[in-house]
């Protein structure tokens, strides 16, 4: 077998545009993790997650507990649940308000998406090794090419401050706005499914955003994700006047119980990032109905081979699956498609952040053809590191103090008396 | 990638003692069916299947199809079905009674169970080509050897007809005889945990057997297994004279409702292969806590990846895993040992019929060391193909025309009156 010579954990800054959701807004920078894994032989593998201080943490305990093993993931999520105790005591920080997106907190979930990233690495290393994509690994692709829906966010024209990152997308308010910036999404990546978030703006606003949407593009998917901001009622009021218009709502309200509230009276089906996170959501949450599509998000469930297993328990249950999407760089795209590959019954398009973020490590960032991501049969995840702009990425990490998501703290910069909701907001 | 350039089916034959069971007695042959991939390169891939006639039909049909194809598996379940269902018009015989044994009888099940045969032989000459264990074309082995349980039978000393395949063993057909073949099973293959083939005679008596293997072999775990022979109430005598002595009772009663109206009133664990055999049976059995631990087959669960797939079911609903067995040969039981390798949270030994089967179509038969078998590092499935051996058991499956399992049948040649009972037997 292949042996790990050496494991290199990066924390990088990379550019986040002023886009507005429930907590806050995205500050100009966000911190991502890049794990490089270097066999003996020298080829690479490339792995990719969440950069919030105790992840980083966590993962740069594990990494040199990788050097001299051999490349298989079976055991990481255990090997890694041992540094993710350890190194607990001292440095989590279970208060990270804007971590509510990504649902609920807790030490397997932060053991998972650290995981998550030393798994993609090793699977690219071994691919690499073998001269395999990475699919193969996984039992074989199902599919050539993975649909992304684009990603609709009200924002700003611009962040706060002089000097930070800025682009040319301008601001989205209102109706008309959303519909631009979805025009210029399916003009210039063909995407043909749309996803709102929302939670920005009373329930009635979103919905005239997403009736808009409709008219805009006839018989599209459409999809409205308020991050669990409404309460029972205000999710059955949305619902009914999304039914025939949306594909699915997403987390229109928090927790399992309101959800399956929710679903018992609608036909609209429910999809969630947030009430099923981890294997142990998932059956209370099934047993009640309460969400109809899971949105994977390789990263918090713990990987590629996690990924199919939860892929295998929907399946089982009738449950539909489809992707949760954080802002991420080609790393983590590459490796959701890969993933996104194997999966059958994937009917839903994929989430991505992608257009939102220009910046990236790899040497060829993807691009979109008819909304799709062709999947590569090139070795490992097919994506080469672009060492400079790794460098330049966590050089300005060195640089400027941003060490956690909090998109609320950024919302005080234009709005100093600004609290995270509480739920539900509407 | 690598393609496949010949595809091989044999129908064979192999010997069976006289075992004894619920439906009647094993009959002298039995038939499997045996896989060759053979890629371009000429790397080998084997696998093992049942041979019944329409399992070996759909797979002589299936065959060809795979030539000239990839080395990859996930699309292989979705191609069997198209087999399965052009073949099943004229050739499918739902009347077999011993297949009551392996549960429902359903065309997902004779699809999984010949794409397992065929995935198996994929991922070994994947592993050929890349020079890997198929265990780590699964994501690795987190364990080094794979403990499996005594299968002890109650059984006669010989086949009625002159000529037929015989051993040593001698007969077992009372408490004395079962602790007998249990001393053996321990002395010769180290096994230490033990399950009895029960359903044979009235529970009292089979009851008696445990208590006796009980006190030969204190703190043992130890199972009985009467394939649903018994109805709800003599299930739970049964388990009343057997908690605290029994590992878990495997299959008392027959059906997920009765099963599950037994597991509510003992503490004894129920295991299953019969009631949960695929997919679609999960839900019902898992929301009425009717088993406790499923035993995968991974031929009729669709294969190795299903098997891990089921595997992330059982662990997400906090549900134990272990192994069926059905006669075999050293092709699964390399398969076996592989996927378990690879499954974390396996507590029971897994069931083999292993010491029964005396022939095989390995150069080198497995060993059991303290019950176990060591994980094979070698490429593929680290077993190779005896030729000759297959050529003679091909043979005689030319010249002999046992067709299918059919253990009533072979009961009646010693008891003419013999027929298959209705349940609940007891």
């Amino acid at each position: 077998m292949f042996r790990i010579a050496d494991v290199r954990v990066t924390p990088i800054l990379i550019s986040d545009p002023p886009l507005l959701n429930l907590q806050g807004v995205h500050q100009p920078y966000t911190p991502r993790t890049i794990i490089q894994v270097i066999t003996a032989n020298g080829a690479v593998g490339l792995g990719e997650t969440y950069g919030d201080t105790d992840y980083l943490r966590v993962a740069e305990a594990f990494g040199p507990r990788l050097v001299g093993t051999e490349l298989t993931v079976n055991r990481l999520t255990a090997e890694v649940a041992h540094c993710t105790r350890e190194v607990e005591v001292d440095h989590l920080d279970n208060t990270v308000q804007a971590e509510g997106l990504r649902g609920s907190r807790t030490l397997t979930k932060i053991t998972a998406s650290v995981g998550s990233a030393f798994e993609v690495a090793v699977l690219d290393a071994l691919g690499h090794e073998l001269g395999l994509p990475v699919h193969v690994l996984l039992g074989g692709k199902v599919r050539d090419s993975v649909s992304y829906s684009a990603y609709l966010f009200y924002r700003w024209a611009e962040h706060p401050d002089p000097g930070e990152p800025d682009d040319d997308w301008g601001a989205a308010l209102d109706p008309e706005g959303v519909v631009a910036q979805a025009r210029r999404m399916a003009r210039d990546y063909g995407f043909t499914s749309f996803k709102l978030k929302g939670g920005v703006f009373p329930p009635e606003q979103e919905v005239a955003a997403v009736r808009a949407l409709h008219e805009a593009f006839p018989g599209h998917p459409l999809r409205l994700d308020p991050n669990g901001a409404w309460s029972v009622p205000t999710s059955l009021e949305v619902a009914a006047q999304l039914e025939g218009i949306a594909e699915y709502l997403e987390d229109p309200t928090s927790g399992t119980e309101n959800m399956a509230e929710v679903a018992r009276k609608t036909s609209l089906p429910l999809a969630t990032n947030m009430c099923v996170t981890s294997f142990d959501e998932i059956p209370e949450a099934f047993a009640t109905d309460a969400v109809q599509v899971v949105l994977s998000d390789h990263h918090y469930w713990g990987g590629l081979r996690a990924t199919q297993d939860l892929a295998a328990v929907c399946r089982t249950y009738g449950v539909g699956i489809s992707m949760h999407s954080n802002t991420h760089l080609g790393i983590s795209l590459a490796a959701m498609t890969q993933v996104a590959s194997t999966i059958p019954g994937l009917r839903y398009a994929c989430d991505t952040h992608r257009p939102w973020q220009t910046e990236d490590v790899v040497v060829e960032p993807h691009t979109f053809s008819e909304g799709a991501i062709a999947v590569s049969d090139a070795p490992g995840l097919g994506v080469e590191l672009d060492t400079d702009s790794l460098a330049a990425l966590h050089q300005r990490w060195v640089e400027i103090p941003v060490r956690r998501r909090d998109d609320a703290a950024a919302m005080r910069r234009v709005h100093p008396e600004w609290v995270a909701p509480s739920f539900p907001r509407w």
